[in-house]
């Protein structure tokens, strides 16, 4: 078993986002996939962002409102979101009192990759 | 976007755990890994479970007294642990008054499969 401590991460900033990588515990091959937690700041809102990995994400604490791929989304406490390749995301705190923490595991899809297809031209 | 609402899942029981599986949201191959909330009674363990698949669950609500691979470490809410592929292993909630939830995947790592090593023999 090999427990990870949230409290013990360090973490940086990327605006109001403090982002804490699973790289520093250096778990090598273990996982198939990245993970990272993420604080918003009371009140803020993460810049946009966009990367070719899909992202699942689960509300730690607090309650976020997504905005990805043309919506609006309320994701309490407890509660998740699946991001798609490339789809723009801001997560916004709900909260003017107490950080948003969300944990995300993220991955690049199989399907996502560029294929042959008969009658089809490969996006690059 | 997708969004999963933990307090829609339908849940099962497993002894004194209430096992919500992602199967019920019918997100196809979005997921390259299973997915779950399990919610442990006030004062109540986990069944000892073991399985091939490789675990990395994160608290979500509560403490955690995990027991696994002859040792118990505690985890705090937003912390986590991972499980090693056929490690028994049971959950503890530490409170007496609040449920115990954790959010857990699960895959089967490919260094786990059956390989062909010289000089070694395969296991089965």
């Amino acid at each position: 078993m090999h427990a990870i401590d949230y409290r013990a991460a360090d973490t940086y900033a990327v605006g109001d986002v403090e982002v804490a990588r699973w790289e520093q515990f250096a778990l090598g091959d273990l996982l198939p996939f990245g993970a990272m937690w993420y604080e918003v700041a009371p009140g803020a809102s993460s810049p946009v962002d966009c990367h070719p990995e899909r992202e699942l994400s689960l509300v730690v604490s607090g309650t976020a409102l997504v905005h990805a791929g043309g919506e609006s989304v309320e994701v309490a406490q407890g509660s998740a979101f699946v991001l798609e390749p490339d789809e723009d995301h801001t997560v916004r705190n709900l909260s003017d009192e107490r950080p948003l923490v969300v944990f995300s595991v993220y991955w690049m899809a199989c399907d996502d990759a560029p294929v042959s297809l008969a009658g089809q031209v490969a996006h690059a």
